[in-house]
């Protein structure tokens, strides 16, 4: 094979607001690999297949002086995330040619690695496609499952709000909620994903940019759970239309994250006085206790059809940077997952 | 015995900012009662001699069509709250003349009750005063204990920070994390409480009034436990300076009791990144889990000395609204009690 072009995709520029294409991000092809005979020096050849697009990406957008919990892109340098890939060539014995790797990866189309321990072989006895392990079955799919075990003290007859219902890990915990017997309130932000919330059991969809979510929740709250995908205003509404003793999962806030703004929360008093609990958490804090029984059971109750999910499949790594500005306002519709190759 | 008056301290209308003297309260002495007399109903007569006042008492002062955990005070009747009186005639079996019952009563020198669940009877083997039954072997002491328990996850080396530090709830917080080996950073509004602070352990023991709380936290922290007594600014400070899974006991938020502009707070978002626990609580929900062994060991441990209090007396029920109004700004020092009669 003679050399290809290893295209990637950089973080250009810090942005202040949303991310821009061709601004603080874009697609660079400088580079080339020759996959028969780059050196590995030990280590292992990956050819990406797939690299899922996440929220809270764009909180590693960020100047690396400022301290949090994921580490921050580097200017210049590709971005990175979950995907899946398959071993091209490898000088590691732990690690043989054909494998599927499941783990973080450059977004670029070959990556050389040297750490087997950073990456799971995914078996996929199931046949699900390779992107539903950085949807359903990976990353979203845990981070829903393992919060939801730590934190809902779900009883049945209770109700939840679950908010960007129609995203992986909204879409998950509201199957979830529904097997546990709850009464499920779930938002977002277009008609097509309220149907689709409705589709996989939520009681109560609404579309939150033409109906009132405090007008809702008044009807058909208090609310026991709430899961917070968005923060500012609406987690200010959850609070207010919270039962007594309600737990808060908070997940993420993608309404603070593009602006130097931050929405004012007024309305904390009553978390003493309701006795609430607001649980923040990283899906990594939580996978050691409940790693082993996701994977056990999750893809064999998603390729049986028990758990369902929807996907936004953008093909090739130059519209990575597409994918991201999507997710960032709202636009995709299910998980967000970039196919970098086939096999 | 002739009719004596029965003085009663009223709650005479809603306060929109701090409470009033002789305007939203005032003392009243229209009654008389004759305690040889007065017809019991199958019920028993009680001699109030303390009662307490809390910081909480000003949620109960609002509009009562607002719904909230403790019932509103109604204008025109007595406040009430928790006190300690002595049963002077009874016609109920379960209680005898002579007991001393701690429960809540009403703001004035005798009540007639009937309902000897709502009261326990005090042994005090350890001849305390009364009032320290209505402190720190009381509800403050309680609620201090119970959420310490409940919700701190201590571990020796961790650092806590309290605030109202010299109040009756916090000073016990104080000595409850240093006796398991904390660090403890508390906060108050004086410096006599300052160092009343440190006397009891605190190891950084500052006047929020002259000194940042902002640069101790810098400089001493991070934390990893936050009690909140006082809420507002001093919570959004305590999140930025939060170590990742610090745990906020949410016990009270003084600073938004007496306001009608509630403190914006502009950080939630770090209670994700830094995977924050929020805790609010009211202390009758962990009652039944703790008291028991609460009332087995801390009446001991105050009377041997391990644990210490300092109390704010106030004579005469007549100045009741006094005490109220020094709690909601600050200017008690200690736990506030007013001595109703002597036995």
């Amino acid at each position: 094979m003679a050399p290809v072009k290893n295209g990637r995709y950089l973080f250009k520029e810090v942005p202040t607001g949303f991310p821009e294409l061709g601004k603080t991000m874009d697609y660079d092809e400088s580079e080339t690999i020759d996959p028969d005979t780059v050196p590995l020096n030990g280590g292992f050849l990956v050819k990406v297949l797939v690299l899922s697009i996440d929220p809270y990406l764009r909180g590693k957008m960020r100047n690396p002086s400022i301290e949090s919990y994921s580490a921050p892109f580097y200017v210049g340098e590709p971005f990175y995330n979950y995907g899946v890939g398959v071993v091209v060539r490898s000088e590691n014995p732990a690690v043989k040619a054909g494998d599927h790797l499941y783990g973080v990866f450059k977004f670029q189309h070959y990556v050389i690695e040297n750490e087997p321990s950073r990456f799971k072989v995914i078996e996929n006895k199931e046949g699900l496609p390779w992107s539903v392990y950085v949807g359903v079955c990976g990353m979203p799919g845990e981070t829903a499952d393992y919060a939801w075990k730590e934190f809902s003290r779900a009883k049945k007859g209770e109700t939840v709000f679950v908010t960007a219902g129609a995203g992986p890990v909204g879409a998950t915990v509201i199957q979830l909620a529904k097997s546990q017997g709850l009464k499920v309130i779930a938002s977002a932000g277009s008609d097509d994903k309220v149907a689709f919330m409705s589709e996989i059991g939520a009681d109560v969809a609404f579309n939150y940019k033409t109906v009132d979510t405090r007008k809702i929740l008044e009807k058909e709250g208090p609310i026991d759970i709430y899961w917070d995908n968005v923060g500012g205003e609406t987690l200010e509404a959850a609070i207010d239309h919270a039962a007594r003793y309600a737990r808060f999962i908070e997940c993420g806030m993608i309404s603070q994250y593009n602006t130097s703004q931050p929405y004012p929360v007024k309305n904390l008093l009553k978390v003493v006085g309701k006795e609430l609990s607001l649980h923040g958490f990283i899906v990594g804090s939580l996978r050691p206790k409940y790693e082993a029984e996701f994977y056990a059971t999750f893809p064999a109750r998603v390729a049986s059809g028990e758990i369902k999910y929807k996907e936004d499949r953008v093909r090739g790594l130059e519209r990575a940077g597409e994918a991201i500005v999507a997710v960032q306002s709202g636009k995709n519709f299910g998980k967000s997952v970039v196919i970098v190759a086939d096999e």
